[in-house]
């Protein structure tokens, strides 16, 4: 392909992503054909009291349900799939992804009964989809899960290249390391746009191999020969799993795999021989009562600490078929995400009171590129335009920097927000709209039917709980039938703060006759003012602002 | 003092300080003489919702409150004098410790009104105090505060060391090292029981000399000169601030202190001779318009991300007289406590927002003893027994895989439990008793009166919201005269899931007429029955169980 002047121009939507890690998702658009990246979930930040999960806001995408030619996605995290069922609801289109992905896409179809209804289809590295004017290839990377690709985009405007996660593994445990002379290819024939991940941006070097972390389980596994060892891990990290059967293997151990989403995407990957298990070495759990604790090793799920994972529920003796013992050696094949190192701190107390020996050194590697590979993915592209995702804004500007000193102009190199609208082309770009984007809030089966001023009230009342004051009134002569009856919940414990709810309930029974002296007969005067000076009084004797909900019945 | 065989026992028994990091506090008894090292807060637990702060539960001093000599403190820190104001109410007693340490705690005293009523009294390093039937020595020692002391406790069972939080700087930034010379002495006359700081027990290593951020400040400075400088840091690290001043003289910058603890504390510290700020450096918040920002350089709280600290509130752009402005440089000169590195983070996402550079490279040094340190403390010692404190589980097992390796036999390290009470001396030690001890809730002006029910309902409130059904019935013939009304906060948005609520309502009419219906007339029945119905078909539809709280009234 010779280079001209091209005067096309592509849009490129995220509508996930940028201000976050998680809910990755990307639309790429040209006249009448969109494509969409990845469709993950993000996890609930900590003020968002009681949400299960996370989900991009794909309005955009049901506005122009016509044009949606396909999801692509780049590997099977939940981050970049996670919200796949929910999507696919909205805007019904096929599926695309490498062997594993969509084997584990399938896992999530079969929970919500979309297997029938969803098309899918697996493209192998190297390979090429048409999705309406764009042509897609995958090509093979490394990260944390097998199969992971970058993808190019094939546009009338340009190529562009999108990392997805990615690290840069010379000597990965399963398959290939990463097409390095694709990349370099493709920079040769002239990329528009660079899109990479940012997630280790703020770390210099360069990420080990996921093979360094095989030989600390063969030094662990030398050192412990008389006991019982438990990794916790990733389920998703199918190439840790695999190094650990092959030491548990080496050293003669049967092995146990323990928790649901462990069992599940092992079973997986095993079927679709992403994962090698040498005959007689996996046992039931149920049996392994049958073996010496030193001949037997346990790969189970909780490594953030989560507290209904297979291994808290074993630090915490809540466990029905594991004990931890004396003796027992447990492995942290990971480290803790933001925001759960309190968690793991718990779990690794209460392993180390029950006698356990807790070895969490030199046992996990990041599946992301550090500065080193990020450096080295730019020289290979060499794109013309540098667009930074995956992460937080420290992220994204520590990519921005990271490029420009790899001789992008400071002008090319662009840093979006969800919901932002380029139109990019060899002449330049310009953010030509924003469309509606964020998350959308899933709670239990309600999507969306939980938002601000309902977690408002969650806060108030997880901070302080809530003060009920109900009262009867007859309708037509507003005389006190019943009530005022003060209901507390979360507040104090009523029995112990005696006094106050009687200096309350006094409170309450003066505004009350106040309102019907005055002949106040407005209830929304008479809540007002139950409300104001039950708020003062607990104000000024507590320091303390629960919510005060006011109920009148009228008779 | 000649060694001879002692037959007497002293009593230690740790209030806090042994299940977390914070709420330090240890009794020591002998005969009719208790005295009390230390009396810290700790901060509340992910899962105490709405709590300010947790103290220990002093319920065995209070009952023997005729013993109590004093409270002797090691530094002023908040984990060892935050409860005092609390505590001393129950248990008034004097207040021993070093300048620094009296002056920070007579800013709470002022605070809490008690000036009056609390005796307290300035001890130097080297100096004594008799309590009762024991002497107490302070030896001074490094920490992340002036003015720390370890304490040398004689009593007539042997001499107990209690190192409180310490470190081993040789290098420090205000007055003299670590005593070295009269731990070694106490070794050598013998010393009955090391209690030592474990917070640091699982790093490898010596920590580093307060003045290596010194350097760092400089270098930082020199690079930044055409930059305003921000600078974050704990209040109460005296010595950090005195850092950023001398290097902010020496580039000729004029010094803003901002935030209400930053201000307190080096008010006291400067007040007492603890900081040296040159003249016409510190200038008024107000007047900082009045300088070029490259001649400014700002001190600040809130490199926690606490949410309302100055550099939050900056970050937000919420605080009144700073904004963050591009060029601006910030450095966090602190490392994120467990559990607060998603607040840091979303504050340096918001700075970088706003065009600062964020540093935090090279910009803290603990304030703990790690291993080397620890082993040193043991060498110089010489413990017969060892009592490790100040940490989680994990910590506290670390000191003691320390101690054993320095020669303390296996069965003479005592890893203690808040409440245990054991009886030491010279021919061995057992546990003798258990006694009440834990956390006390605080919450505003409330002292205990929120517990495990109270917690677990806001627990509740937080994850679900609460649905409250009220209806009126008639005293005597059971009639219902109004309701039954729904009322819900924080469970759904009511106008976007009108067919839901309708539904919900419905099921609660055909609960209530059931009731009435077969004249059940036992309203503990009938709110049980209203409760079930309501909450079957909210799981079965929602998968959500809110709290639902059914209230009869009666006319």
């Amino acid at each position: 392909m010779k280079k001209e002047t091209n005067h096309n121009k592509v849009k490129i939507i995220p509508l996930g992503g940028l201000e976050q890690i998680g809910m990755n998702m990307t639309a790429f658009e040209y006249e009448d054909s969109i494509i969409v990246v990845d469709c993950g979930m993000a996890f609930p930040s900590d003020d968002m009291l009681g949400i299960d999960l996370v989900i991009p806001d794909v309005s955009y995408l049901k506005n122009n349900i016509d044009k949606v030619k396909g999801f692509v996605i780049t590997h099977g995290h939940e981050d970049h799939i996670g919200a796949l069922p929910y999507v696919l609801r909205d805007v019904p289109a096929p599926v695309y992804g490498t062997k594993l992905t969509i084997g584990l896409i399938e896992n999530k179809l079969k929970e919500h009964n979309m297997m029938k209804t969803v098309r899918r289809k697996v493209v192998k590295h190297g390979q090429s989809i048409n999705l309406g004017c764009f042509r897609i290839e995958f090509i093979k990377t490394n990260h944390s899960i097998a199969d992971a690709s970058a993808l190019a985009i094939f546009s009338p405007a340009g190529i562009i290249v999108h990392t997805g996660d990615f690290k840069i593994d010379y000597t990965p445990v399963f398959g290939e390391p990463a097409d390095l002379q694709r990349f370099a290819e493709l920079g040769k024939k002239g990329v528009l746009a660079l899109m990479c991940d940012s997630t280790n941006a703020i770390r210099p070097g360069f990420t080990m191999s996921e093979r360094t972390v095989g030989k600390t389980f063969d030094s662990i596994f030398a050192e412990h020969k008389n006991n019982r060892i438990i990794v916790a891990t990733f389920a998703s990290n199918v190439d840790r799993v695999q190094q650990i059967i092959n030491t548990a293997y080496h050293y003669g151990r049967k092995v146990v795999v323990e928790g649901r989403s462990m069992v599940n995407v092992i079973g997986t990957a095993s079927e679709l021989g992403y994962i090698n298990i040498p005959e007689n070495t996996l046992i039931d759990i149920e049996h392994l009562k049958n073996y010496k604790k030193e001949d037997t090793v346990l790969i189970t799920t909780g490594s953030q600490g989560e507290s209904l994972a297979a291994l808290s529920r074993m630090a915490a003796d809540l466990h029905k078929k594991v004990s931890i013992m004396p003796g027992d050696v447990v492995i942290l094949s990971s480290t803790p995400i933001p925001g759960n190192e309190k968690a793991v701190a718990r779990v690794i107390n209460e392993l180390s009171m029950k006698g356990a020996e807790v070895i969490n050194q030199d046992t996990h590697v990041s599946g992301h590129a550090c500065q080193e590979e990020i450096k080295l993915m730019y020289s290979l592209v060499r794109p013309k335009f540098s667009i930074p995702v995956h992460g937080e804004y420290r992220h994204l500007m520590a990519q921005r920097n990271l490029a420009i000193s790899m001789g992008i102009p400071k002008e090319n190199v662009i840093l979006m927000r969800s919901g932002d609208v380029i139109e990019i082309g060899d002449e330049g770009y310009r953010v030509a709209d924003h469309v509606q984007a964020g998350g959308i809030l899933v709670d239990g089966l309600g999507i969306g039917d939980v938002g601000n001023i309902v977690l408002r009230d969650r806060q108030n009342l997880a901070q302080n709980g809530i003060i009920i004051v109900v009262l009867t009134l007859e309708k037509y002569s507003n005389q006190l039938l019943a009530g005022p009856d003060i209901v507390s919940r979360g507040f104090v414990y009523v029995r112990e703060s005696e006094d106050l709810m009687e200096e309350a309930q006094r409170i309450v029974d003066e505004a009350v006759q106040g309102c019907l002296e005055k002949h106040v007969s407005d209830w929304g005067k008479i809540k007002n003012i139950i409300r104001d000076s039950l708020s003062d009084f607990l104000w000024k004797k507590m320091k303390r602002n629960p919510m005060i909900l006011p109920i009148i019945m009228e008779v």
